[in-house]
């Protein structure tokens, strides 16, 4: 299977994290890159770098206000005297109909929904160029190849215009309206363990993009405010959105029947496209421990989307240090390329 | 002048402040009561401590989740493995419409704005009097006697259900609200330096309380996203707000004329009780640096504002340690009962 990456994604390492008023290391480390690629090589998968598509495919989902703050936010940051070594937002609008205000601080509470996106020096390169191995896999399976994308920084938690949970442009979000835009008829299936908002508020009240995300109740986990069944789509998008929320701890086989759930609504749906939103942190052993899927049970998460039989696009979203991190890639490739 | 404070508002002693992406002390310190309580003391104020109204008139203007949450939030914190001293939000919904969460940490998003208004062990004890003293000031004016009310921690960047700046309940909002229920017609006036966003926020669709705010210019101070002139009220509010946003620096001559556009908007509503939202941070000295009032232009102020002839309460809001901030506090009391 053909594999996207540019090693300018390396350049994002992130160091703000607060979690429970307590200021912690990121999990979102460059080591994650190493091991997902190994995961992905062990199952097969050819690297090449994306070339470069320009800010096109990505501006077709992201607002210019939006890429203009993250392209020129460190900057207008390091004018700022006593500030901090990471763009971290500190006040926050109630609603995005609030006023736009024209300093760096206020425009980073506007677009930053939380302190686990900071943004440093090369954050937008690496962004950028995430976004870009997403449209080189996008362009990869429009002309018939399944693909894997190691979009790293991800991308699922970004909004049209709000980054949060280490995202900054939403990969799978551009690659399904790359797809689109090519004429074809996408759906995303999100399987990280936290739900896909970024992605959810993108399409939600479009009826032209499914969106799908299997993840662990957000009643009392991150992203907290979104991913609840209830959450339909609105306007001309209702129904075209499905959440899976799970209860904490949910293992293989119970995850399992909920996939089904999401692979016969993406059949109904009658696309010929599934972008899949790969997060690997679903895992047992995963430090955000919020489900408990085994290493085996991630090939049958491969299998079974697989069987539904529709062109897949793999794009890589969270899944955090532990020893299984690059047997849980390899084993979810796996299934999928044997089933 | 009658004067309100309870020793319990002494007992919220802030640690956690952020800007600019850097930890920094927060300058709303219990030392600040002191300096005001001598600084009204010098205009011939005489304390007394308000009796306990209950939750009633808090209940009024507050949402019933966003009061259980303050009241109960520090101890579901404590029982989190590893968390902070202080509830500290690090993740926020994009609009006030998107789920409410169960988790302490999914709650803190939601209801606090900012990572300025942290909540400690008494936190909740404090802002509690605080409010109940200034139901005592409201009182004491719908009796027929102005009031001062040493309120703090502060109140007007507080919403109906949202935290922010240092602001948990909004004294103001709640005396102005307290004087409706007595069968005033009330107006508030905020001079705080930064935009009384809550207590704007709290009386938007209403037409029975005006609420009018001089601050410094938002677009680049915070709140960042409300104080704009363009915010004017909505549905059956609409003309019922009125901000005057100046430029940073503005000093006695130009806050005066804006102060007699504020004046004669609230003349026109007819108006019989006049909550003034008393922040002295509009000082020159002030570390805030938004405005450049000196001392004695707070007198001035309180002179024009006596001119107008309404019953006033004055509810006091920011105001940071500065070697004037006594000063100024004397200086607009005495200036009001001089005119």
């Amino acid at each position: 299977m053909k594999a996207f990456f540019d090693d300018r994604q390396s350049k994002h390492d992130p160091k703000h994290f607060m979690a429970n008023g307590a200021v912690l290391p990121s999990p979102e480390q460059p080591e994650r890159i190493n091991r997902l690629r190994a995961g992905a090589e062990a199952a097969g998968c050819v690297f090449e770098a994306p070339e470069d598509f320009g800010l096109g495919p990505i501006a077709a989902v992201h607002s210019p206000e939006y890429i203009a703050f993250l392209q020129n936010i460190y900057s207008r940051w390091r004018r700022i005297d006593g500030a901090g070594d990471e763009v971290i937002p500190n006040i926050h609008p109630a609603n995005r109909s609030d006023g736009y205000p024209k300093s760096a601080v206020g425009q980073a509470g506007y677009h930053q929904a939380d302190t686990a996106c900071p943004i440093a020096e090369h954050t937008w390169e690496a962004a950028y160029w995430s976004a870009q191995s997403a449209i080189a896999g996008a362009d990869c399976l429009a002309s018939g190849a399944p693909a894997y994308v190691l979009s790293r920084p991800p991308g699922h938690h970004a909004f049209g215009d709000l980054a949060g949970g280490f995202c900054f442009l939403n990969n799978s979000g551009i690659a399904a309206e790359r797809l689109r835009a090519k004429g074809l008829r996408p759906a995303i299936l999100d399987v990280d363990v936290h739900h896909g908002n970024g992605t959810q508020g993108m399409f939600y009240e479009r009826a032209d993009v499914l969106t799908v995300s299997l993840h662990a109740d957000p009643e009392r986990f991150y992203p907290f405010f979104w991913g609840f069944a209830q959450e339909r789509g609105a306007g001309p998008g209702l129904g075209y959105n499905l959440n899976l929320p799970l209860p904490r701890g949910t293992g293989d086989d119970d995850y399992l029947k909920a996939l089904q759930t999401a692979l016969m609504r993406i059949q109904a749906f009658g696309c010929d496209a599934l972008v899949v939103a790969l997060g690997l942190d679903a895992h047992v052993d995963d430090p955000f421990k919020g489900l408990a899927i085994s290493t085996p049970g991630f090939a049958r998460i491969g299998a079974a989307i697989a069987r539904v039989g529709i062109p897949t696009l793999f794009v890589q979203e969270g899944g955090y240090l532990s020893e299984a991190l690059a047997d849980n890639l390899t084993s979810t490739l796996s299934g999928f390329q044997n089933a």
